[in-house]
């Protein structure tokens, strides 16, 4: 087996792998190390390099999984046991410097592991690392100005989106299997997106947010990070709080509602055509498409802000960070921080019932429609250059942020889960993503659809130097 | 049977009368519809009169109370049924207007009732009217600019507190059985104690707020005023969403907290005297004190103004109402609603970090002392005279609203049960009260303490007009 195939196996396969002894997780983990080492100064997707530790992981998944049978050390944890990951650097890690991206954290070791970090370590799981992240989350570019910016691994001119962009550039690159990454407005999907990997946004509160630095408590979700579905699934059922949902596993043919207002207003005409074939090829196989109303979606956006800023601000508020360091935080970061402290309480409460009367018409829209899912473009635009702050659209200019969020809100907003899967490249060879969002809590769903669209869309295989 | 004295029984005491047929339902409500007449034009207890509704429902409740053994028509709805109660006017009922004391409200009549109000029909209760209230029960005067002031039934000249003033009276004046008021900082207990009553506010969400118009949702309780722990207890259950818990009725001895901070720090010298012989008391009859620390008492003032005034002008800007109709406000109200439109949502958010750290540390304080109930006074002073806007405590002045607020607000943000009853006169006849805090959920208990103190304090009572 050629060593650049070894990085881009599925969890399933070196899992075959490993207990057939074709592999051993020290290799394996070795080889990442490997390639960390020689792609690493590029992409820069990793802040920080674990490499003892995850050695000393491999041996301890090697003793456990690959001793002789019948052997008292002979322990098989399951699925991810010996599987080499990362964490987003957001996660706080025992002993280990989790520096959120921020200057004045550059130090930071945690004295505890967050939450699901001790799942994920009760799994066997290997960690190579923390992965580069836009600064405390709040931002789409991983244009980092402290740890310098993470590139696209399919164009190096180019972002990877954010706020985990590390993570998915990480994962685009083969530089390990899968990575835990955050998702407050979309910080998973874009970055999975740009990077023409799988993200998947759970529910709110379907993995545990402890010990994570919060962005926006109302909105921040945890998920994984993959090159496959099935990966990605694997990983979140190590760190969900809930049990695995009935899955739909054995239905074929699914309903997707596609909404009539907002998610198809302003999107890049190679999106849009990427989006049109994809639901070709769709319909092809079987899936059925529905138009779906929620007028709502016009009338959401300022409120995602305004809980957005105020509870940013009052995190750092709280933790003595903001003002006291504001010549220490990024130009954008301290912005919007400003924007946050601006906010008034009846603003934010006015926020809150806009949300909840959003929830409730999102949920009655894919109730009443008897959809399986809604499928909407993920960003309206692939990975954008490094610096380029606005994008022309059918000759009007739009914020790069504005733009990369504009389709991912509205997920977090409505608390529901959300999966974006790669549908293609455009002319430049960059990726684009189409994104599924499920009913609240039935992320099983969700990963039925996911695997059903993945078999169904042409691969897009991976960026050339990888 | 003396005319007077049927006003003032208790409700077991009218439930045995009607059942052995020596007083009619139709009968008890005419002689309160009579003593309304005579009483309400001095009080101004009440702002609606729904005469002809409580004979009907009192005719309805004679009809399946008194109708012979066998009788079809027969049908006991337990305790409640041809009692006649009266309900605050911030709570909805179906057909009859409903002001919140608001001048812009005068002619509302609400298409629906109120959660509790249609849950107290089913009792075959008899609803003699609705009480005035502080405008949008947002102050504790009911000195009502728009309605007119309630006056105190044992002072005319002075305040009967509020923001359920109207009810108090009422209670007080014997103009009704009981009331249902409701509570956001004092609202019940201040209104009972200046009344020389018992107020019961129950555990945050014990009671539907639905129907109700809210002043502040985190805060917001409803609960029973009446003449004796039995008959709070009595309407109290039949209002209460959840289902009655354990009593320990059969206990006798109870250990009883006495807080070391804040209660009682700023206290005129009479209720000092009252409150310290009202332990005596008690520790004659086999209660035991031990004191208790919660630090944070001090510090969590202002987080309780904060939430009421950012909630209450969120309320007010979602109806229209404000600033639209701010010529029609009474001045302090307006004056509140202009503070709360000033809050940062930053300062809300900090606000709810101090609740949530004071709630653990109050309930942690009361389960490690493994006390039955906290006992402190229930407001400084007695009813002040109307117009009264300061009141001097050892040389100092303080404002009337925030000494009458002081006591009462610690329950309402940490959302524990609190109970007042009557424990003294001072020298110009005027009810001081005493307050029990109990543990959350735990009103059972608190009632239970309620009625062993009501048969260890000598009883104060009636005015002498009533």
């Amino acid at each position: 087996m050629a060593k650049t195939d070894l990085a881009f196996l599925s969890i399933s396969e070196l899992a075959r792998l490993f207990r057939s002894r074709k592999l051993s997780p020290v290799e394996l983990t070795k080889h990442f190390l490997g390639r960390i080492e020689r792609l690493n100064p590029e992409l820069n997707a990793y802040l920080t390099f674990t490499s003892e530790l995850a050695l000393d992981q491999a041996r301890k998944a090697e003793g456990e999984l690959c001793s002789p049978r019948g052997k008292k050390a002979r322990r098989d944890r399951g699925p991810l046991h010996g599987i080499p990951i990362s964490l987003k650097d957001n996660i706080h890690t025992a002993g280990i410097r989790t520096t959120a991206g921020a200057k004045f954290l550059k130090d930071f070791i945690p004295e505890k592991d967050a939450q699901i970090v001790a799942k994920l370590k009760e799994t066997g799981a290997v960690f190579l690392g923390k992965t580069n992240l836009h600064e405390f989350a709040y931002g789409v570019t991983t244009n980092n100005p402290h740890y310098g910016p993470t590139r696209n691994p399919w164009d190096t001119s180019r972002i990877p989106g954010g706020s985990s962009g590390g993570a998915a550039a990480a994962v685009a690159a083969g530089l390990c299997v899968a990575v835990v990454g955050t998702d407050t407005g979309g910080s998973i999907r874009i970055p999975a997106s740009l990077c023409g990997i799988v993200g998947l946004k759970p529910s709110l509160h379907h993995v545990s947010v402890d010990g994570i630095i919060p962005l926006s408590p109302t909105l921040d979700c945890v998920g994984p990070l993959a090159r496959s579905v099935e990966d990605a699934a694997i990983l979140l059922d190590s760190i969900s709080e809930r049990r695995k949902g009935e899955s739909s596993r054995t239905k074929k043919k699914f309903i997707l509602g596609v909404p009539k207002e907002f998610f198809f207003d302003v999107l890049s005409s190679e999106v849009q055509a990427s989006f049109e074939s994809a639901l070709k090829a769709l319909r092809k196989r079987g899936f059925a498409f529905k138009e779906i109303s929620i007028p709502l979606l016009n009338d959401t956006e300022s409120a995602g802000n305004n809980i957005a800023w105020a509870e940013a601000t009052h995190y750092h508020q709280k933790m003595g960070w903001f003002p006291k360091n504001s010549a220490d935080y990024g130009e954008d970061v301290r912005a919007r921080l400003e924007i946050g402290a601006r906010i008034a309480a009846t603003t934010y409460l006015e926020a809150l019932d806009i949300r909840e009367k959003f929830v409730r018409q999102f949920h009655q829209s894919i109730s009443e429609a008897a959809v399986d899912a809604l499928v909407v473009p993920t960003t309206p635009i692939p990975a954008p250059l490094i610096g380029e702050e606005s994008t022309t659209i059918n000759g009007k200019d739009h914020a790069t942020r504005a733009l990369l969020l504009r389709l991912n809100r509205p997920a977090n907003l409505a608390g529901l889960p959300a999966i974006t899967l790669p549908c293609g490249l455009n002319q430049d060879g960059l990726p684009i993503g189409i994104q599924f969002i499920g009913a609240i809590s039935n992320e099983a769903s969700l990963i039925s659809i996911g695997q059903a669209i993945e078999s169904s869309l042409s691969p897009i295989g991976r960026p050339a130097d990888a």
